[in-house]
């Protein structure tokens, strides 16, 4: 009898996750013969298996590789082990999970997802006996167990695409430009897009920026003759001493997207003479077709995945380390975050080339 | 001596307009053997003459077709009949212009720009003598004078480009999501984009939307197991009888921006059950390249606007008709405005491909 | 019963085609209430029916308003009145067709195609008695009955986009770039490329071209230190007095591809001291998803031929003429080409910006 | 007195050359307070000076960051120390470059280039005394000294993208398609770019194809009913036991462009029953606005540049390795290229995702 395995994807999509699904599905199907069941909506499918599971065929692959979004879809309605029900009541469903993998004859569970996931599927697996193979996704890059992940690098160029369009429009106008984008607690994203993009000033969660150095810097410009500026904001970048609310107001001003922008110019408003604008890029970042780095490293990451499967090395996540991929322990892996390195080169690169990032 | 002629563009920045301005240097130098004068910001760059006026020369137009903005500024100070001075004071500075014209040995301005722009010079030439040519600018494609602008389909990319984008996203996480548009009064990017990008629902100003009726697309949707809807909204889009606010508010707020997919989502919100999120284009719109037909187009106009100058039929404006670009008297082409035809073929193909666009 | 209609694509593909289908099939479906039968690989599909027919459902045409190319095939065994058989026999299969038709309960066929399809389905109607309706498509934009066909300014597109590439490499080695883009007799796409992407030269099939005047051209830049210089060629352009050789070899050069940029080469060199180098983009315009332009005509052209199915205008093809979308017989359609209008408005604006056409 | 440094950039252009530019210039005139000298078209600039030098400022770099190309000229005339002159004569003319450099008060060069015009600067360094620090370029990512230069990363994108639009064309045509990219000895782009963009079949110059592997995986598709296949050549890919032909006739064929993709079908022909097309990308791929990774990378290079030259670190070249930037010997760094590793994980991940790449 097949072999028969399982996967899924879990939490924000990225850019590439259907790249790895098919790279897992072709390599599985022809070169170690499984059957692959994917299934829908991360951990949920399995609560209402076998509706919400579906058979993978090398058929379903085509055209999967440059295509946005994941085929396997990505609601999540919650946590298994805190599964909300009717009337506000929880309940803890990881057994049903378990139960369902092994009605389904799943050998185990590929499971394509952020640190919540990966935590949720580490848990499966040692309480629930759940075999589980792990591939890593942040848009945001900032898991410090893997030297990269897909999607942040399409993220990256729709940002800097953007960027090079205000340009254009904020040259015209003389005015000052806020782009917000991606990046709660990491800055990758603001860092790399506002160096790519040429902007003039980037305000990241690691550094609590000082409105005067930022208010100088637009002043500067203005007595060369350079009319207009342009600002990267980073979602989770606020000003120093500014009050970040508790933790689910913080939380709910993020959902709401804007935030940081409109905070960045309420705080501007009367330091400098200039008209403002901001554009929040939101969604656009996650969307579209990845650009081809992502869809290498995904493909990457599933035959990876797949190759851990096959060596029934569970409880393991892939990652790439200095440009090979290979397995870690999830638990190793996980809750381990890397923020931009105010001293590493990259903020040294935006500060050589002018770059006001609000901090001496 | 050789002829001396003017060229300013004012407004807001449409992709194409350096395109009029090389068509336009390009065609007056080499045939006609003009000098050509660029004034900077609109009518502000004469109030500042000869510093804010720049000599355009061939090497001036390389690099020019395909680059968004316009190089030669278009941050209107004030209307130069009502132009604001020191503590609040107005005062008419149109003499000035006119001075300023004359000074600098001026056969003629040719302004390139929206409404406003045509107005003004056309009170220039009447009131005060200075020769005029118009060329019409208005990304939302509202002149009734002319079958096509310039910027617009530019734009209308743009926006698509953004659905293809949300299309993934939304696809993977059984969203509700709202992309909010240019259009303050027609809806022409909005129409256009949502047919384009496969809109489920397209709101407009033209069309005070029914909630229910829009709420009630989201969930057939969802009983056939479409779990999201993508929402195009144009920013002057409201539902059936909301309150506008007066005037001043309503201009604040579209300013703003965002104010209409935040109306949006607030009416729906408690009528149909899925997480909803807003992302607002704003000056993306209107920056980058633009595309081929635009850079065609505006070509055609600076050449047609080289020949009205040519043959001294000053005071009219070029425009498409027909596919023959000619010129109409300035006079008779302001102040008239297309809205969205809501009984034109392109609602009836909106309609009939299953677009919901909030009224019967 | 339902009434059951047909809808096959023949020839070329061309950006469009997919949104052709989805908006026949939607509204069909949703409106009309109609079972719509895709048959594959235009009429080929019909002499093995059923096995190459799929009913079309809304759930086919998820995604398909972006997609590039056919999902129906559009692979040509030959016309079915000359058919190709074993060892290079020919026979009528123009009564099968009819005949699976019949079997199939179409009440009609909806045949999206060029010329040659279009003329096919005509002798269909005339001699079979198969009701058709027509849906033209040509991505050189070069039949006079309409105003315009889908596919054609995605072509324009992918040529100026690749001529803004071509123009930053060339500027930094001072060279000659020929750029063979689509046109076996018309010229529409190399002019308006050549419009947009600021080309040097235009060589066009409807204007022999002077090699002495492109050679000077190439020479007058490099006096002004414009070392290098950008040609667009038309895959049928051909210089002053060159032999075109025989019909069979003029289509076996086409068919190849390059030839024209290859002539334009060996004709320039000796008269030029510059190095040349040559690109041709061939299927590189045919591919990839439909600008919004081409999606919007393309659903209004499904739309429209919907309306003639359900109004029993058999032997009409769509068509758009003065912004409006109707219906026109295809009798009165089919072979009356437009060829680039010398005198018309896009050539002189190309003369107008300094461009060489090879011609006084 | 203010340092003098000059720049130039040498060999086939790369996007992200005008990135390096920018960033050395920012940072020398901001950080050091040099005065920085543009040298057009590679060393012959320094031949023609002070005509042919450009003083480079801050202004100078508005704009550069995105634009493709360079803005110094790359055209070469020829290695100084065997330099054209009239007559078909040579000459050493190392010693005019090193004296213009005294002439100019230059305290050493900036050379961005490839392997050739890093061999040339360290001679003018060790044999004339020109301090010189290196910035590799090569767009084919064939040096081993260090992991990545820019540029690659775009013309990877390009032919991706190339490869997204020869898919819908190819589907719905049931034909083979050959693309030819860059890639003379090592075929990083090829590999990059048809595992990006799903190619049925890569072609690499490092592995001599088996005509009967590549015809099988033809056919083998088709047996399963698809129909078309996308075969990715690197224009240095022969088949086994090809004839290369004599040095020169391979650089010719190769400076021709297309000779890999011709001698592929030719081969194929006969050998699988299916119409075949081919395109060759060519000067496409260098053309255009650097990716935002190029982008980056270029802008760290040229702010270590202008560290080694602060530095006076001279005979070092900058590089990127294991993601720091940093310098080493140009000695060291010349004539070592990397190839692609036929047993490695790129490799490894196109086979297991079916790619037939003609060899066991």
């Amino acid at each position: 009898m097949k072999r028969r395995v399982g996967i899924l994807t879990g939490g924000g999509d990225a850019p590439g996750l259907n790249a790895v699904i098919r790279a897992f599905v072709k390599y599985g199907i022809r070169r170690f013969g499984w059957e692959i069941v994917g299934v829908e909506d991360s951990f949920n499918g399995l609560l209402d298996a076998p509706r919400r599971l579906q058979l993978m065929t090398l058929r379903s692959c085509q055209g999967l590789l440059h295509r946005g979004g994941t085929v396997l879809g990505t609601t999540n309605r919650g946590d298994p082990f805190d599964f909300p029900g009717p009337n506000g009541t929880r309940s803890d469903r990881s057994g049903d999970v378990a139960q369902a993998v092994a009605d389904e004859g799943l050998s185990g569970l590929v499971c394509i997802g952020g640190d919540g996931t990966q935590a949720i599927s580490l848990r499966l697996m040692e309480e629930c006996g759940v075999p589980v193979v792990g591939v890593p996704k942040t848009i945001d890059n900032d898991l410090s167990a893997t030297d990269a992940t897909f999607g942040f690098h399409s993220a990256v160029e729709v940002a800097t695409d953007a960027l090079d369009r205000l340009h254009t429009t904020a040259e015209s106008h003389e005015r000052v430009m806020f782009l917000e984008v991606m990046g709660r607690d990491a800055g990758h994203i603001a860092l790399s897009a506002g160096l790519a993009g040429g902007a003039d000033v980037i305000l990241l969660p690691e550094i609590p920026w000082d409105p005067d150095r930022v208010a100088e810097k637009v002043r500067a410009r203005q007595r060369i003759g350079r009319l207009f500026s342009i600002v990267v904001v980073a979602e989770g970048a606020l000003p120093m001493g500014a009050d970040v609310g508790s933790p689910s107001e913080r939380k709910a001003r993020l959902k709401r997207g804007g935030g940081a922008a409109q905070i960045a110019m309420a705080t501007l408003e009367g330091r400098v003479d200039a008209e403002m604008r901001s554009t929040v890029l939101g969604h656009l970042q996650r969307g579209g077709s990845p650009i081809a780095f992502d869809r290498i490293l995904a493909t990457r990451f599933g035959v990876a995945a797949a190759d851990l499967v096959a060596a029934n090395r569970w409880g393991e996540m892939v990652r790439v380390w200095n440009d090979e991929v290979d397995g870690v322990p999830i638990r190793d892996a996980i809750r381990t975050y890397r923020l931009v390195d105010i001293d590493g080169q990259l903020v040294r690169a935006a500060r050589a080339t002018g770059i006001e990032l609000g901090s001496a």
